[in-house]
């Protein structure tokens, strides 16, 4: 089955499509829930895929450094590691070195860094960040790229928009090995520099991948700023090729993007939030922690899809945060997993409807009107 | 539905029976999980039901310090609260007075301790214990009792045990009020000396109980005299109620107990132990967090009932140790969970063919015959 990319409808420049990958189909405007180290944090697989996601990130980064990715390999590769038989798509860890690595230098050749687990160095060349993704067996795997953190001076941020195009090309290269029906997605950077995005993104165009990333956002600058370089980089791309926002971001963030031509997203706010007593719900988000849902016997939404939405009222949530009992973490992300599947689909069905505006307005106002199912300090 | 108990079979001096509650029918041996403060750690209720658990334990002490019992109450009671419809016992806090509360003084009148949680001064007399476990709504209250730890000097013991007995009938009298089918078990204190135990059995008898447990056991002494104790008291205790061994045990445990007479128990270890990446299983425990399982792509147990033993492999569990990922715990709990409800679904059934005996030889020897699939230093 080869890595195929098709547009269903569009809606202005908003899009839905399907991708097709040997692990299964991908609806797109897709949101990714985020396994770093081969689980999503708290949550079991088996829900993460009742929630609707279709397709999970895997973040190469930690994966390379534990369990190794030629242990997952020997193991059968990540899809039968975790145990997860659909579409997953790794990172390339230029994002994580930049955030995580205590020690790291940059050349020409790659990326040295000190492994944050056991401080062993370890060199990540382009060719060796495609060996890994290839061990992993990822259906996606992304180029290694070098990531600015915002602000950050132009010429730091021209130097690492050319060096992810050099590297981009090696990626290229060492990728031609990988499996038949497996995919590289380019990284356009260029920090919050629209002529440096748009160099970024021609260039990788001419180089040609099977799908088109915008990285290098969510890492400081305000949504304002990350708005315009993604409504001013996607139409840059083509049109034919999916894109994704890494890295991406609120509810809202979400929709505003895929108003600007996104396919793709991938964040971990759902179950960190989560994790933190933050739900986000249809009703805007509520902090389950406020002592004013110690007595409140309504679930946080008895419409919802999600079973523990429904199920559980909001004084047992607030009471499982309270007495710091996990399961309280683990029932919250999935209810914003869930929430965050339910906004891509109805993305995608206003999209094929040709009222995307409308569903945005519509979201938009319910996260701010029933203020009785929701509260004001968050 | 009154509160009714029936043995269905005896084999020895083992027993298989029926405890019929307002929320459903109990099959024992049974072993009830834990859900300390309304939840069971790290496992969703669903988990929990689905590991053949009928009956939970909840623990009075924590539930009224936080929520508070009237808290609960207000939300329609325990079973509403946490939304567990099926049967539930509570205990009455004696334990957990003795081995959490940083200052505690016993007179006639009852207990006074500081909560470990808002260090407020709380009173509970056995009345106080009667009212919180019908607020609670319990389908199963335990009397206020004096625990003591072992070793002890006898005067002390005795001292526990004629106060309990003098609680024991005030908790009788405070119970009477509580709604129709609800029980009151009494709880046989008497440390480690048998004259003790046997004169708390009798004067419980004597004021009669719905059910009787053999309380202050698992508190420090050796499982060779936990068992003697057990053997004397059980048969001192009416045969047509349930017997219930407070905090106990390991599946050895158990099974001797059951062998001795014993038809319920509690115990945190499934789920304190699989949080610690210790597994139960048919081939004796394993700890999944010893290196050799970093390659292994078997499952614990192919052949378990239990989805999490069957498919993720010890690679992948040791891996989500390793890794800090809270998943692990959750499915070494959940595996836990199955084991000691397969364990006691085998009692029972064993019981009723009358070949309890070759059952317990039988567990025993695949716990040690299999070495392959287990490991020797745990």
């Amino acid at each position: 089955m080869p890595f195929f990319f098709r547009l269903t409808a569009t809606d202005g420049a908003a899009r839905a499509g399907e991708m097709t990958t040997a692990h299964g189909v991908v609806h797109t405007p897709a949101f990714m829930p985020v396994g770093t180290q081969a689980a999503v944090k708290g949550v079991h697989h088996d829900d993460v895929r009742a929630s609707g996601a279709e397709i999970l990130l895997g973040n190469t980064y930690h994966l390379m450094l534990r369990p190794s990715a030629e242990r997952i390999a020997a193991l059968g590769g990540l899809h039968a590691f975790m145990r997860w038989p659909y579409p997953i798509l790794t990172d390339s860890s230029g994002f994580q070195v930049m955030s995580l690595a205590p020690l790291r230098k940059i050349t020409e050749e790659g990326v040295t860094f000190r492994s944050h687990i056991d401080g062993a160095m370890v060199e990540l060349s382009p060719e060796r960040a495609m060996e890994v993704q290839i061990l992993l067996g990822s259906d996606i795997a992304m180029q290694l790229d070098e990531c600015v953190k915002l602000p950050a001076e132009r010429r730091d941020i021209e130097r690492a928009v050319t060096l992810s195009l050099r590297w981009a090309e090696r990626c290229k290269r060492a990728f031609a090995g990988a499996a038949p029906g497996r995919a590289l997605f380019g990284i356009v950077q260029g920090g919050d520099d629209q002529t440096l995005r748009a160099e970024s993104a021609r260039a990788l165009t001419d180089i040609g991948f099977d799908g088109y990333a915008i990285g290098g956002l969510a890492v400081g600058e305000t949504q304002e700023v990350m708005l315009k370089i993604v409504a001013e980089t996607a139409p840059a791309l083509p049109a034919e090729r999916p894109r994704y926002l890494m890295g991406v971001g609120t509810p809202a963030d979400l929709l505003e993007a895929v108003a600007r031509g996104i396919d793709m997203f991938d964040c971990v706010l759902p179950t960190r939030n989560g994790r933190h007593g933050l739900a986000f719900t249809r009703f805007g988000p509520i902090n389950i922690k406020n002592a004013h849902h110690a007595d409140d016997p309504r679930p946080l939404d008895a419409e919802s899809r999600c079973p523990a939405a429904r199920d559980f009222s909001r004084a047992y949530l607030h009471h499982l945060f309270r007495s710091g009992e996990t399961l309280g973490g683990t029932l919250l992300s999935l209810i914003n997993l869930y929430y965050y599947q339910d906004l891509m689909a109805g993305a995608r069905a206003a999209i094929a409807a040709g009222r995307f505006a409308d569903y945005v307005a519509e979201t938009r106002e319910q996260w701010t009107a029933k203020r009785d199912l929701r509260e004001d300090d968050t």
